[in-house]
């Protein structure tokens, strides 16, 4: 049995001088409350205050990063617990799954997933030893205890976690009755919806035409036409709004946004209702959408989030096999500079826009998005996402984008998770890293301490709160 | 008041062992004099010796990085001292301009645009507190006081920033007044005219026909004919060797280097004339172009500079507003191993033949930069250059490029400013940068610490004059 | 006379802390024999086991790393020994040619050429001063002298470096004659094969119609069909399985592997066979050609190793005067999200496939590889390869794609070299490299020190056998 422990200087520079200001720098921002702009975690979790089932189900099977690493070195999916549209057995042992997890534990050396897991394992539920197929069951005994008192059910470890807001993502469709039941219980100001209207921007994705018609019966707004499309996102926004969302969403393959002339964008849009769109219009289209959205968002004040360059569902037999978001995601490589000139020109100096970016592909960071993001005032570069969403991918970050951006045209921490009791593990992270990087300008005398310092808290509190405050028009 | 303050180690590696090191090195270094073999500084202000007029006009309003964060950050242009074109009010007033940039200070943390400021303020004007709102006044009377010196005015300031020699950017139909008037004052070796003929070789821009016209005026030379728009050019190229000029400069948008047949480039350029030049036609003529001027060079010795990927006047509605170089460029991924292929394969192993590129695309250096820059005689890397002319964008270029291309396959420094007080700042910084990458060899044991130091000085001081030095054919 | 020596703690990081955790991590690895599963060692130096002839003949004339350099800087090939095939003079006199590479010394400063070449000099051959024009003459003796010496045959030289394995490259139509002179004197196990049938795969290339008239006459199959290509090339396969091949190994210039319906594949082999293929249709048809190999691959086990992105023979009168590998080979940006997924969608999860991937273009690292690697099974990313086989390009390797590949789908260290005394110093510095990444980990308290030690272990000796280890059906 090898001890787990968390040591008071982790993921701080190893560098002595430069250590011990990052630790100081650290300290300032440990404590502050946790903003969480934008993520995956479902509000009727929050809504209904369920307990957590058992180990496997919190940890193992809804864990895109996990699972796709235990796949990598040939754990097959329906024995984690994921069952196979085909058919075949599928594990449905809670125990069964946490052990083979366990068993494949050094695998995550290295990696964000094994650095999230330790902290959650050791802060959250006060696990002492590493995982192994040796200390599997003990483990599982310790965690399904733990899982079963009040102070582990969501809402307690909410308040435990210092989380001040926490946004969801959402279909556009949705009538948000979680959200509601959380408003009621006075909770409408740490839960806030995201409007996330992907699906219906795409003309020929399979589900488009429902979608309409659904989006039609929603808003009470003939769809039949593009300008009774336009309208009915414009009252789902407004709903939204209501509901307290702070921004949309948008997770498009590409960043192109180039217009369509409205009579143009009528006849692809009439086209696609009567079942005929040609791909290359839809996807046209959709970029046509991004700058709608921007057009809307002047308007309503939602900040925009743009998440481009994920080749979604890569492998077209796991897919079909298992769903989305199993870890066959795969980035390519992005270009922001053309593709989001018609938008930056229309309302990139709009004081009633903020446009948040995030990349997988930090290729453009130093190239592209930072001399962007350094000049258009609507614009903020989103934290480090996904695959980059790391120790050494956040210092590169910063590497990267500070000599031109700054630190003041970023969107401060953001951290996209769909693991909920990851949520603190991942913020604290942050905090950490962000004070590696300014304890080396301190420590380089690049910076002054008493700056450093506002800077931190700032990264770690403050722009996130700001950069993700609803526009006032 | 904060004071303002220099540490002597600023910007040297953190690591005690290395730091030491490298300020041994940097010391070898820090007195050398200056070689600035490529920038835009205007003759004039040499020539006619002029004191700077004020602290607005002198840092902040013809400074486009400090320009584009405040912009960035909400600042209007016209309230920095930029008209537009569109009219309205413009501030005039060069003390309120001081006060917004030094209201704006905490949002150049962490950026050069700071570094090199802090080092202008203290070093060449004696600045001891930190610009905010509350310094503003204090700060503008001292630096209008310190500028209203004899000390302060430009020829000074060249002798005590121990400036050696110093190349301008000009256009290929300036009659060089300015450093004709250097020449007889015995400043001839010191400001050197560089001959960038951009506008010359894109058939499409606005103003070619006029230019080919003065072009024609200017050498006596008809321009009709393609022909006689070569020897206009190499005619001109001639006026500037005899001026002292030592290389061309273009800032191509691509790389694109593919000759055409004579015929062909005659036939666009008869196209050009008539008024009905095709747009990829022109583009293809600007690369051929390109093939050309190398050409010229084997022929006349002059070094020849490409700095690519940039995409000009992005905001289109801005540039018609303000005007070029305000912040409004923004850098696209750059090819460099197919585009310069024709023109290395023609002339990269001349050894008449001196190439120097520059790049805004970091992600080129190790893979398409380096190699070809460490096996073709003819080809140098130029110095990180804009966006990445900063603290870690220089260590990157050193750790990137170093492995395939080494130090001697590189220009040394080149500060490439407008801003002609920045100049020993940028200079002093890349010293150090320099000595801190040379420093962890030395310290893992990779370099001798006498070859270091060799190469330090090499790279400060002799490479730069190597580089640019006229080929003799 | 400037002594050379070589530190124990050389490439190890310059941080006090962080170096004695590497130091004691590198102690771990260091006696473990050598396992190199790629390179470019001629099998007929070990079967004939003669001595090498002299100092240049090993070092210089063969070095494509070294002579690069020396070209960048304005040597002409021939006075280096490598003879132009439109004729001239060439140099002969072995201590001419390594008196020019000794004056030459300092170009390597900061390159991963003068870091192998300390190690060989100093712990192989026991050099103990710097080349340079004065010592040339000295050291040329004394390498002289040793190299006449039993123990410095090249057998010798494999025992003592420590050589557990050693894979060649081999045309597939190679009958592999010295490797059946090494298998009937007990040398099979130690060198083996390595099939890299590129030449046969490209249609439109000079010398395809002999190469697959050569493989009928071989194989004894009509190579007339596409079927009897494919049953061909199954069976050269197979007689290097036989002969202990373990690998295939594939050169593509790109990494489409999209397979064609076998109907047009047989169309644009028989348009092949008669002389008249398309060179776009040649393309494809090397792209479905790498989907066929890794069909085979999945047949008999053979590993599968990718080595695209690099525009071969660049220089086009370089080539004709100087062939292949003489330096002018150049990256080009990669792309494999878009390219391989055919390729693995078809046999990512079989566990019968191994693929190894190798890049030059480092900007692939984060983006592509690591996500492709780090959830399909049969995919391993291969170690930083050619311009990226340095201390910072490992450094970089590890630090981009740890996080999402983990170590566990690298293939460990591959030296791929053709430089046989080269090998000792490659695997060296690899181990050191890793060693200082995963000693940042443990100081940064993100791996404890016991994993940290086994990991080490792995990458250096037990990932390449296992990596390579051919598939069992």
């Amino acid at each position: 049995m090898r001890p787990l422990q968390l040591d008071d200087d982790r993921a701080l520079p190893a560098d002595p001088a430069t250590r011990g200001i990052a630790r100081t720098l650290y300290r300032e921002t440990r404590d502050l409350p946790l903003v969480c702009m934008h993520g995956h975690v479902d509000a009727a979790v929050l809504a209904q205050d369920i307990p957590f089932p058992d180990p496997a189900s919190l940890f193992v099977v809804p864990d895109h990063y996990l699972l796709r690493m235990l796949v990598s070195q040939g754990a097959q999916l329906p024995d984690l617990g994921v069952p196979s549209a085909h058919g075949g057995p599928v594990e449905t042992d809670p125990r069964t799954i946490w052990r083979r997890f366990c068993a494949g534990w050094h695998l995550f050396r290295g990696t964000p997933t094994r650095y999230w897991l330790e902290h959650e394992l050791h802060e959250v539920f006060g696990v002492t030893t590493h995982p192994s197929a040796e200390t599997a069951d003990a483990l599982y005994d310790h965690l399904a205890e733990q899982l079963a008192k009040p102070d582990f059910r969501p809402r307690a470890l909410f308040e435990r976690f210092n989380i001040e807001v926490l946004a969801t993502t959402d279909s556009p469709l949705s009538t948000l009755p979680d959200h509601a039941v959380l408003r009621e219980q006075g909770w409408g100001e740490k839960v806030v919806p995201t409007f996330r209207p992907d699906a219906l921007l795409y003309l020929h994705r399979p589900g488009w035409a429902a979608g309409v018609d659904e989006l039609a019966a929603l808003s009470g707004i003939d769809t039949g036409s593009y300008d009774g499309f336009l309208a009915a996102l414009r009252a789902r926004r407004q709903v939204f709004v209501e509901a307290g969302a702070m921004a949309t969403d948008h997770g498009h393959f590409g960043t192109d946004t180039t217009p369509l002339a409205p009579a143009e964008a009528a006849r692809v849009y009439a086209a696609a209702r009567a079942g005929s769109v040609d791909p290359a219009e839809a996807e046209a289209f959709s970029g046509h959408m991004l700058f709608e959205m921007a057009r809307m968002s002047c308007e309503d004040g939602l900040v925009m989030q743009l998440h481009p360059g994920v080749l979604r569902n890569y492998d077209t037999d796991g897919h079909a096999q298992f769903g989305p978001d199993q870890g066959f995601d795969i980035p390519v490589a992005a270009e922001f500079t053309r593709g989001l000139r018609p938008l930056l020109e229309a309302f990139g100096r709009d004081p009633r826009f903020r446009l948040i970016v995030f990349t997988v592909d930090e290729m453009t960071y130093s190239r592209e998005l930072a001399p962007l993001a350094g000049v258009y005032p609507a614009m903020r570069l989103g934290a480090p996402w996904w695959f980059l969403d790391t120790p050494d991918g956040m210092r590169r970050f910063r590497e990267a984008i500070t000599d031109t951006a700054g630190f003041y045209n970023t969107s401060g921490f953001v951290d996209d998770t769909r693991a909920f009791v990851s949520i603190p593990a991942r913020h604290d992270l942050a905090r950490r890293i962000d004070a590696g990087f300014l304890a080396r300008l301190v420590a380089e005398h690049r910076l002054p301490m008493d700056e450093a310092v506002e800077t931190a808290v700032d990264l770690a509190y403050r722009l996130p709160r700001e950069s993700y405050a609803r526009r006032e028009g």
